[in-house]
């Protein structure tokens, strides 16, 4: 049985006492953006409930391209105003290179990434990068707040990076 | 108080009672790709605990280069083997049209984003064709299972979707 057919089965526990639907729009207006680590149960640490928010996740919680695209349909569909963006310590991201990772992609299959693997160094960081990534951008323009913080994943709490130049 | 600041009051609640760290590998090698959507708590439908699954998201649960980045990432450097990708019912995707989001988009800020929206008329069809944007990359080749779910807003249960030409 693989875990995703155990999966499954908890799945068909979930419905049987399901009540819904919600309605569509998040309805806190909260878009989070968070790393995809196994660690970081955004709906715990937030204590977000069912149709409260929009959750985007990648390696890193990084802003690329398509967390853009994420935001703006967020923004502008589906009404959110506030931004969460969620990095963490002890991440993945900071354990290797964008260079030594693509090479080794190279090196296995033959065929060099045309992306960015988009690893760094210092976590806070990164952080402001991405959150000026967003204030960047020309398609995500609607909120009031976009704050950023690191999750520590010693001790379960988000601490807030504010924005500065470094 | 905005509503950022009513969850950093969540989040030192939680903290308050938090235990880790807990490794940084997902521990069941799993990684889940999944629409933004705020109903779609995927620890709860998959019953997730904290530490098994890499969960990566974002508008639709769609697979750009962002997500096959993510998920090499996943595979490559921390060991997934099964892929479990969730769209759902009453999905905001289905609303729009690429050309229709980026022309008002145009319309209000003179600029024409340069990617695609990823709406979609058909949520199964949009299934097999992520799967398959999966399949056709040369760098997400680590796994032994990648299975892709329509998630049921009115009912909370996960129809699979099986991968045949369409």
């Amino acid at each position: 049985m693989s875990v995703t057919d155990e999966y499954l089965a908890n799945n068909a526990e979930y419905a049987s006492t399901f009540h819904g639907p919600l309605p569509l729009p998040p309805s806190r207006h909260v878009a989070v953006v968070a790393c995809m680590d196994a660690r970081l149960n955004v709906y715990r640490i937030l204590g977000l409930a069912d149709g409260e928010a929009h959750v985007i996740r990648n390696a890193g919680g990084v802003v690329t391209d398509d967390e853009i695209r994420s935001l703006a349909i967020s923004q502008r569909l589906l009404g959110t105003r506030e931004i969460i963006l969620i990095h963490h310590t002890d991440c993945g991201m900071l354990t290797f290179t964008d260079d030594e990772f693509k090479r080794a992609i190279q090196d296995d299959t033959g065929v060099k990434p045309n992306w960015a693997a988009e690893a760094f160094p210092d976590v806070e960081q990164d952080v402001r990068q991405s959150l000026r990534r967003i204030e960047a951008s020309p398609f995500v323009t609607k909120h009031e707040s976009a704050r950023g913080f690191v999750f520590d994943v010693a001790t379960g709490r988000l601490n807030e990076v504010f924005l500065r130049r470094d």
